[in-house]
């Protein structure tokens, strides 16, 4: 396994991999890996010759009250689990590189982004799928895999690949979750006892919603209000957003009539958490 | 020659040459061919095995006052020119292919994309550097050609490439002339008899910026009062603007202390047009 810091390296190295026409699958990162982040690099393995994974906590999608500096860092323990997987290469670029002195060009994902995460986090989804684009331009992929966990971000990322015509595929993953439900996330490590006992919530919520679902009711404003009862029962839950909204365009909806996401954001302390559910409609 | 229309189309081609290791290159154009078009195209052959030209009239950078509906279009003569100069394909996309409804991704060209004719063109190097980078994921080629005429748009681009690490090398040409050295335009046959004598004026001003900077003037706004007078003349000419700037931030400059870019945009009539000269500093 291979770790590349420099990007101009990595193109070099990516390039062999194409002389040899092999296909490449790529996992974009932040580090801490958990088994959610293992679940995309095992699939990637599974379906491609080569298999290439970044480890990079993007500035550019952290607000300047967020979380950037004390995000979870593990680099060591990552490159053990991607050498496990068998992953081919690992890039772990420095942020001056990425973003050198003068970098002024972004990517505005429109109003996509400015729903759901985006009302509260501005200018996040916009680091975001910039730091996709270039990492896709770097890597150039045959296909991009991503967490349902973060549903937004893979309907955005989707969405701009189509939109600026990138020639990759991207495959959505299932979300992992612990046993009493609760997504996995590196932010997880944040919660005190208390607050990890209370962030179940997160997924009874959603599961309340579907139970609701499955026995007729349709009126989303009762979905959501029942969600938020459920929630502000917990000492430590502090609602950010319940929502349900297409597939599509993100809007909320007053009738479950079509395919969904129901999309929820709880801080527990300073700690934000985000889980969703696509509800199939029949 | 092949022509194509589709995109998923152009993909196809486009993987065949890379199939068999050609180098590619790609002209992007509005059509309307003319010299300088032509003059990359010729490059574009002499570098590589292969060449790709576009044409599309590309609605995103018009603003809804412009001429997107009179662009002039001339696409069979365009075709035999291609066909001629040893074009490989012409892509020639319907811009509800490029455009499909619920397109909502942009990139931004920050403040590069807002000064000299961003001013009053607001939104149009957003569209530019869209359709460019929409583009590049289509042909994926080795190398982007550009014409020096469009400085602003030719710096904006090159830096999108670079900030968004878009794997190809950008080639900037010389600007072609007339003989009375108006920079060759598909917007110059707009103009009717006496606009277009006026029109040397561009070339005139700019000729005019050098000769006082070889006699040692340092001073900007000198140089641009000096230039302004002489457009200024001609009973047809409208100046837009009349400017200094550095070479990677687009800036006024007060004194000529670096390499630097003199761009002016002048209205004849309805009809805008844009001339520059870069001046090294020694």
């Amino acid at each position: 396994m291979k770790v590349v810091v420099d990007p101009q390296k990595l193109s070099n190295e990516v390039k062999k991999f194409k002389g040899r026409k092999k296909t490449i699958g790529f996992v974009p990162t932040m580090g801490a890996l958990h088994h959610g982040h293992l679940s995309l690099i095992k699939q990637a393995v599974r379906d491609n010759q080569k298999v290439v994974v970044s480890i990079f906590v993007n500035p550019a999608q952290f607000g300047p009250q967020e979380d950037l500096k004390k995000y979870p860092r593990s680099l060591k323990k990552d490159l053990k689990q991607c050498l496990k997987a068998k992953v081919d290469l690992v890039f772990v670029p420095d942020a001056k590189d990425m973003y050198p002195q003068g970098h002024i060009t972004f990517i505005e994902a429109g109003k996509l982004g400015q729903q759901l995460c985006g009302i509260s986090r501005p200018g996040h989804f916009r680091g975001v799928v910039t730091i996709v684009a270039k990492l896709l331009n770097l890597v150039d992929p045959d296909v991009l895999y991503l967490g349902q966990k973060d549903a937004q971000q893979a309907i955005i990322i989707k969405k701009m690949v189509n939109d600026l015509n990138f020639p990759v595929k991207v495959k959505i993953m299932p979300t992992v979750r612990e046993k009493d439900g609760l997504a996995l996330s590196s932010r997880n490590v944040y919660l005190n006892q208390e607050q990890r006992k209370d962030a179940r919530v997160l997924s009874e919520a959603l599961s309340f919603a579907k139970l609701l679902i499955a026995n007729g009711q349709r009126n989303t404003a009762r979905i959501i209000e029942k969600m938020k009862q459920l929630i502000n029962r917990k000492k430590h839950a502090k609602i950010n957003y319940v929502a349900v909204v297409d597939l599509e365009e993100l809007q909320n909806l007053k009738k479950i009539n079509k395919n969904c996401l129901i999309a929820l954001s709880v801080r527990f302390g300073k700690t934000r958490l985000i889980d969703n559910e696509i509800i199939s409609y029949v």
